[in-house]
């Protein structure tokens, strides 16, 4: 798979921040309609044509948008606008140290894909909340880049209640997030290949309040995705994705 | 406020197949990519020019695409191709009977429409996660209706888990569904106006389990469904609705 054009997607401004400082991406303006919030942002990364979406600022809350609705809105507005050749989700998330994770981890979602709060008990819609979509494994491109290989599992609350947990441990999810699950629906519908990146803020069995750990350790989480990401970019424009 | 286009979104095609009949709606092909889920329909109600936008049968799962990833994207590209002067969010939902509801009633969202699954507890993000979208109180408008008002509260699982209850009482929601919140957030970006009709499947706090009396309850309340929302189509065609 040859691939010259690469949509990252991302929730946070400041998750963001890094990567538009390496790269010295340019803003773009008037790229979407001006009542969306998503910012957009262009460059040359390794050669390849890099667009950044960030879901922006909520105009009637004043924060980033995070969550499945602007993750989705993004990623069809990015495979619209852009047609690129692969999409990478990269963002932050919660670990659990029973399976391994410490803060700063980046980990390369393989496996399936989920969502842990679709709850939908009728005949054909259980799977269709679960909503599994399917990632190649990523062995040899986890090992170049040292990248830890697990579950993502997506669901709108940044906590976890007990039903949440349930889903994630039929999930067999190792990494709890708010997007990816939504931006792996939309690309597999166009048939878009994505690599989803995840920097662990968080460890979600560790006992401390989530919210505290996450922004305790979002900056230093957002300068390890930006190292990881630069990588994979590079690990694009040297090396077929499809046989990593 | 002169109404000459509505789009309608739905989630579900037994929902939609009472209205699309009633009116003789006309399956339309190629609006939008073929790669999309969602089936449109177009034709005149009431002299108005009547888009729905279907969610659409998940091309992975082969049901419905209910929630509120695909009701996003819906009602992006209702608002894109056909650029309504209304939107009109119909389905069906579960109401409460400790608040009077029953089975067949037909609610329109009042107050705010809220999230009931977006739990997000770091500064500014709280207010953001519920993502109260505020609605015209249609006291008029429903009395010559025949409708109930309520606040409409919306989540990604069928079920309630104790937290979505809890977040429901916060929320004031005496209507229970899975996509008008991600509409209304939408709508709010674009600032088309919305109104939200809801007709009641279940009673969540009946005793009996949801799936059973959504099924039981589905045919009877889209037909209710069909018959208010024709109607709201026609109240719109003879009386300005910001007065409502």
């Amino acid at each position: 798979m040859k691939i010259s054009t690469i949509a990252v997607i991302m929730a946070m401004s400041e998750e963001a921040e890094p990567f538009i400082r390496a790269h010295g991406l340019q803003r773009a303006d008037s790229v979407f309609d001006r009542q969306l919030p998503m910012d957009v942002f262009l460059g040359k990364v390794h050669g390849l044509d890099v667009s950044l979406v960030v879901c922006g600022k909520d105009p009637r809350f004043g924060v980033d948008s995070v969550g499945t609705q602007p993750a989705t809105l993004s990623t069809y507005l990015a495979i619209e606008r852009f047609k690129p050749d692969l999409l990478i989700n990269a963002g932050t998330a919660g670990g659990f140290q029973a399976k391994g994770a410490e803060i700063g981890d980046v980990y390369v979602g393989s496996g399936c894909i989920r969502f842990h709060d679709r709850r939908i008990p009728l005949p054909g819609f259980e799977a269709y909340g679960v909503g599994s979509y399917p990632m190649p494994e990523f062995h040899q491109f986890a090992a170049t880049l040292g990248l830890k290989r697990g579950i993502v599992s997506t669901g709108n609350s940044l906590d976890m209640a007990p039903e949440d947990l349930a889903m994630i441990q039929d999930n067999e999810g190792e990494v709890k997030e708010m997007e990816a699950a939504a931006i792996a629906w939309v690309a597999d519908l166009y048939q878009v290949p994505l690599v989803a990146l995840k920097s662990i803020t968080d460890l979600v069995d560790s006992g401390r309040p989530t919210h505290e750990e996450f922004l305790e350790n979002l900056s230093v989480a957002s300068e390890a995705l930006q190292a990881k990401l630069t990588a994979a970019i590079d690990y694009c424009a040297c090396t077929d994705l499809s046989l990593a």
